[in-house]
């Protein structure tokens, strides 16, 4: 396969611009000979052996690069990363180039085998993996320090040399994609293959996860109307609803595993090999050995780390959950003196006044939430994970913890503590909705609004009244790399997963929460489309395989509302009225369901199998495939 | 690699004796021609290559047949099973012919590199995988039909032509690994590695789980002594006992999970892959193409499969459990009956009389699990399971549920329906020693004592006073041939399962219940030990990574244990009395301290590392390793 990499040109034809580099103003000369020199230079040299080209505007060479790759040199990247493309005989192989007639769509001159998304990727972890031999330093910056191995890009790009690197949009496809995505009103399935094609499979399952939740959403919605209108209040109904609503937010999480299955095996990022995961952009240390990898790195102790996770952030973290219960007393407060207000002068206005706290409150909930991201952020990355995986499990936990806390302790706290349930329900739709709307508002709509008005003004100063499609390349570059960066799922994922908190937990309380969920998430759907499309850069593709921690969860979430349910349940005249002799045979009644149901619970998910059967058979065939191959040898 | 197959001799001169093959009595000449001959072909002519003898004893050439190999081909063949070695640099490997010289004690002339055990694995996995070219049946009994792949060994033993395939002892390593195991009282660890090069790595993992079992009980034990000495009855002692139970238990669980990674890495287990699994020997179906392997095999369709477990197999585990509840409401007839007599004429005979139906049923209980497991193995055998794993899953699960209703149900009727704790207490005594000794006797001394006058009679018939080493070839063959067959570790484990249920369900009411467990478990390693020396044929090695499905049963059993424990304290007078107000206080405490306690047991599985940090490491390491090795390709 050696002899493979001669027939590569680094000057090619038809080069075609797939990644934007931005360097900062004023770098020097020699930096930036070098850095494209290493760009372009032979695999062989330890180079990237990819293409580069300045961005030539109107106003001359800006410090504006575009990288692309020749056709053969993207179709060897692809066998680099592992790429699992689809066989002629319908199986999904990993992609090697000397297998490549056997691949479906396959042809040397084929140049859309890969896609967009694809070959971006490609180059962004070629880039990332391009390495310093025996630089000490990057040529005219000696404070930034190279040692052999260490990713070039990852140190430019924390030297502030290197701005930002990004994928350029395709805005045929993009049009396209648009206008199958949410360019007509219509009932149906989101186009998720064609956004795997153009976001990727970590984006497009997303999109795939908020479709499937909002279907499994509706039957609890379409059940739960008729309670509402009808103002049912017998128990047994809600008993029945609140059992119901378990069994199936069991099923339908391990539904979605099979689903999953189905949509990474067809995405081919089920069966995609795990690559050796390197140190992550913002990882310090004293330079040593690694054990695993026996290469030059920085190195951190992980007694260090663990003391500064058990010393300060956990107290941090508790600090704060702490002074998130603090605000919801105030809270509590405000209730009482708006009560108050409400029955000395009973008017129109003192009866709106009802509801002011609960928005008040949950507004705060939101800012709160949002600080104390940042604060998340910067004290996750102040412990120094030698992994993205591992700074990601400590974030998201710090996170979901105090979400948890400061979206569902009031509610906790009405239930079962003032057993107020109108109170619970008053306060339950409030901040759902409230929560709701804020969350629409703040990240879809305006930064949408705020980017069109950009646009605008880029336009006008351009002179230009061309529409998006007729605009030069150079036009184009300027306009993205002044985009918002999409800073991942993160915040999507924990917008549904609160929302599948105040969907489960107190279901039987307030039955319409399911039907206000729907309703936001269809919106959520377009809002979350046009801010991928026309508000932020594109970001790059990531192949995954399945939401990972969140579905564990999603999980946790589903065993709490079972516990919170029964306890509804039971505490509810209705049921009380079935054991009128002795609270004690209703307290343990309510205890041996809940324990039979937990139990159903555990049991479903072990039962129900996490991969569809002709995709095990699959998996199977392949592996028997490999080990036979590794027989023969 | 394949010219060195040339080199294999099939005639070498030191023949060494490692496999016995016993034909039937009258098995045609021409069948055990063409068997010797098949198993002695080149492996390149379909053949496995192997070395044949036939036994000669004094009265002649009898059925019995002693196979070997060459050490070339033992090495060919620790490839191709794929066994894993440590190497020069102490890190373990993937043993293969080509990078022989790198591994630790390898020399072309050290025959034992590989140990007895690894070499009988390899030989028993070669004639296994011995495999029908052309031929439609077995030559001389056209009724055991053959089809091109089907495994000729098992075929010769479903047609009842092969009585049994077994490897031999080696009386000098069984001498010694006799001394240092149980041949002296003392006081220390098991001789794990030995037992493990004897045996293999399934049955030395099973007495390290039983050493690391007993070791873990000891705490509990100890602190269990002085409440039974002083009969303290204060239960907030008990709770302070139950609550360290619990957090025991969980710990002990998840530290052994450590330990077994500990063990297996080091044996090589632990990184060996997973083979593909062909149909167990007893599966049947009309000829077809497998769609995993695209080999003709039997086909048996799973909805077939699924009708008879859910229409036959299920009813009849449901129909097994009410017998099993009917038998336990004649034992409380019998013990109310005792209980009258007691109190009509007292006396020392009388009140022996109180045990006697305890003692019944335990009994009872004994031979109702042993028929049942015999029903147990029927049902599943008949339900047809294409892979081994498969059936012993169903296997387990159904023996597992009905033991464990036979066991408990009657302590779990006296504990929360007749609240008796008297009675409780005296039951879980009577069933745990009766059933101590029940086991102890019918699986080891019993079996010891009918092997030494089976050996004594033999002896006597071969009018030879020799000792065991000094026993020549052929009378040790005759010797073993007429051994029991060890029958896997399931009863072992099922025997563990059982007593630590005892121990940990209602350990605050019977602390003395880890006592007796440490006990039985001190004598159970020595009869364990001399059933596997003295009583049962030599087993073949079975390379494992961990006990499987009992890592699941011993944590459900600990999940249970949680709320038993938790209700039993709350039902005592102690605590009663510390919620002299409301009965219902008490329950909802009990009931939060019980969720409490389970979050606590989830998540502190959740936070212990399955393995410990250097194992990971060298996992990692390994893993790199081949990353690397993939890519210079």
């Amino acid at each position: 396969e050696t002899e493979s990499w001669s027939f590569l040109d680094t000057v090619e034809s038809n080069f075609r611009p797939l990644v934007v580099i931005e360097l900062a103003k004023g770098t020097k000369e020699e930096t930036i000979e070098w850095f494209t020199k290493r760009i372009v230079d032979k695999k062989a040299n330890g180079g990237a052996q990819l293409l580069i080209k300045p961005l030539v505007t109107e106003n001359g060479v800006e410090n504006i690069y575009l990288v692309g790759a020749s056709h053969l040199r993207l179709l060897l990247g692809a066998e680099t990363v592992g790429l699992v493309k689809e066989c002629n005989d319908n199986s999904m192989r990993t992609f090697t180039y000397s297998s490549r007639k056997t691949f479906k769509d396959f042809a040397d001159d084929n140049h859309n085998f890969l896609t967009m998304a694809e070959c971006q990727y490609i180059i962004k972890h070629e880039l990332e993996n391009l390495r310093a031999k025996n630089e000490k330093m990057i040529p005219g910056y000696p404070q930034a320090k190279l040692y052999p191995g260490k990713s070039i890009v990852r140190r430019l790009l924390t030297s502030g040399i290197l701005l930002q690197i990004f994928p350029l949009h395709d805005r045929e496809e993009l049009k396209k994609l648009r206008h199958s995505w949410y360019g007509r009103v219509k009932v149906g399935y989101q186009p998720l293959d064609d956004i795997r094609c153009y976001f990727g499979e970590t984006i497009a399952l997303y999109f795939g996860f908020l479709e499937y939740f909002t279907f499994a959403l509706i039957p609890m919605a379409v059940i739960g109307i008729p309670y509402y209108v009808f103002a049912w209040e017998d128990y047994d109904k809600y008993v029945m609803f609140a059992t119901f609503n378990l069994l199936w937010s069991t099923v339908i999480l391990e539904v979605w595993k099979r689903i999953c299955a189905i949509l990474t095996y067809r995405w081919g990022t089920l069966l995609m090999k795990r690559q050796f995961e390197e140190p992550r952009p913002g990882f310090h240390g004293v330079l040593g050995i690694n054990p695993v990898t026996g290469r030059e790195e920085p190195v951190y102790s992980s007694i260090k780390r663990q003391l500064r996770i058990y010393l300060v952030s956990l107290p941090f973290v508790c600090l704060c959950l702490y002074f998130s219960l603090y605000v919801m007393m105030i809270y509590f407060d405000l209730e009482q003196w708006a009560l108050d207000y409400h029955e000395e002068n009973e008017s129109n206005f003192s009866s709106l006044m009802l509801y002011v706290p609960s928005i008040i409150y949950a507004v705060v909930i939101e800012i709160m939430n949002r600080i104390y991201r940042y604060a998340a952020e910067f004290l996750t990355s102040w412990e120094n994970h030698r992994l993205e995986s591992s700074y990601q499990n400590h974030l998201i936990l710090k996170v979901l913890v105090f979400n948890f806390l400061n979206c569902f302790a009031s509610l906790f706290y009405i239930a079962f503590v003032l057993f107020d349930m109108k109170l619970l329900r008053q306060s339950l739709a409030t901040l759902l909705i409230t929560s709701q709307i804020l969350n629409q508002f703040a990240e879809s709509l305006l930064p949408y609004w705020l980017q069109k008005r950009y646009n605008r003004r880029m336009k006008q100063r351009m002179c230009s009244q061309k529409t998006d499609t007729d605009l030069s390349l150079a036009e184009q570059v300027n306009m993205e790399k002044e985009m918002g960066t999409y800073l991942g799922t993160f915040d999507d994922y924990l917008e549904l997963f609160l929302q599948f908190g105040y969907v489960s937990l107190f279901s039987c309380v307030y039955p319409l929460a399911a039907v206000f969920a729907v309703l936001n998430n269809i919106t959520e759907m377009y809002s979350d489309a046009l801010k991928m499309c026309r508000v932020y850069k594109r970001p790059f593709a990531e192949p995954t395989a399945n939401i990972g921690v969140w579905q564990l969860a999603f999980e946790t979430m589903s065993v709490i509302s079972v516990v919170t349910n029964c306890i509804l349940i039971g505490m509810s005249p209705q049921v009380d009225a079935l054991f009128p002799d002795s609270k004690m045979d209703l307290v343990l009644t309510v205890a041996l369901v809940e324990h039979l149901l937990l139990a159903i619970k555990f049991i479903m998910a072990f039962v129900i199998p996490d991969k569809p059967r002709d995709i095990q058979m699959k998996l199977a065939k392949l592996e028997f495939e490999s080990l036979e191959a590794l027989k023969q040898q």
